[in-house]
């Protein structure tokens, strides 16, 4: 879905991707989280921010603008990890990436975007404003431990299954699958990925044929998808 | 593509697969690793492996069994956790993974199934035989750290842009994108896994429209998507 006017804060973002395609019933609506936070005015001013100690201490240490680290620590529950320029932050939400998710670039001037203040429920607000109720997916790129490259991953969803749990069915030989449940919102935000340009004008990607992953009740969203703490075994 | 034939070792699967689809140049040839493994013999037959001391004493520590263990060990050049029932390993190649990418579902009885010994050149081998020439990726199931479920990223590939780097490109306001490379690879196995059931019987999908990502030559393969040691802040 390319050719969308650029999104600003109070845009009923539903209405605008409502006019651009015409999702149906069964289809997966894949929006990249930007102009979900631009349309509910998740910027901050860079001007306005007043960095503390601890942000001009990791600024000068890393490189950064202190402002922009004092957004990234405010933005952040714990700081996994500040090395070499990076900072791996586990947000609010409780999602673990680079930087808390904030970022400058597409945002406008002097600005620097931050994720929605929660995805699952930007997620169930836009399925609910959209004709054919598809499923809705907000997604951003995130890094990965291990691997280079960035993936896409569900931040929010709705009206989708997030985890297909297939622990107790059995293979072809009818012996039991290994602990398997597939991460079916990442992959579809990973695929969405793959068919826009990385550019604003085509934030939305419209995924068709994958009814048997489109619930009717919202159900429990990207949420589903994080580790709880006393799982990891990587922080 | 479904209704493959049970693949044996020995078995000419890129002669399968041609039979099964009709790739063209430009295709992208998805193929799960297990089929791969399977024609390459890279098969364990678990009464004939002798446990050493360290896979006895893991494999009481996690419940499991000790010949198991024996051979996800030889396939491991560093165990990074062994917590909780999940080893998770560095394989010879340099991928982390659980038990080193060893897997009983799907074997045939008594026989544990191993990664393909270099993966991207399965992928090279493959692609060479294929009529159409598409690229090739194989693909396994890895799960996360910090994210429940697992999505299918790419061991193995040939003739592909692995990891479509966007650093020193613009966004729509003209500013350097942030540090932005696509690991195109990985969301190719991801978007695939949605398109097939997770049954043997169907280990391999053809995706069409990504020409932009296939390259004439056969490039540097999934190596390019492992994380150097020294950039990796997750060990």
């Amino acid at each position: 879905m390319g050719g969308l006017p650029e999104v600003r804060p109070g845009d009923d973002l539903a209405a605008v991707l409502a006019q651009a395609a015409s999702p149906q019933s069964g289809d997966v609506l894949v929006v990249a989280h930007k102009v979900v936070s631009k349309a509910e005015g998740r910027l901050r001013e860079l001007a306005a921010v007043d960095p503390g100690p601890r942000a001009r201490e990791l600024a000068a240490e890393h490189g950064k603008d202190p402002r922009l680290v004092q957004t990234v620590l405010d933005e952040t529950a714990t700081l996994l990890r500040a090395e070499r320029g990076v900072l791996i932050c586990e947000t609010h939400h409780g999602l673990i990436c680079a930087n808390a998710g904030v970022d400058q670039s597409n945002a406008p001037e002097g600005h620097a975007v931050l994720l929605p203040e929660d995805p699952d429920r930007s997620a169930r607000g836009m399925r609910a404003r959209l004709p054919g109720r598809p499923a809705v997916v907000i997604s951003d790129s995130f890094g990965r431990a291990w691997r280079l490259g960035q993936v896409d991953v569900a931040i929010g969803a709705a009206g989708l299954v997030p985890l297909d749990d297939w622990r107790g069915r059995t293979d072809a030989h009818g012996r039991e699958l290994r602990a398997t449940a597939l991460a079916t919102a990442d992959a579809l935000a990973a695929a969405a990925d793959l068919a826009r340009l990385k550019d604003e004008a085509e934030p939305a990607v419209l995924v068709r044929g994958l009814d048997r992953l489109v619930t009717k009740e919202d159900g429990p969203g990207a949420a589903a998808l994080r580790r709880p703490v006393e799982e990891d075994l990587f922080r």
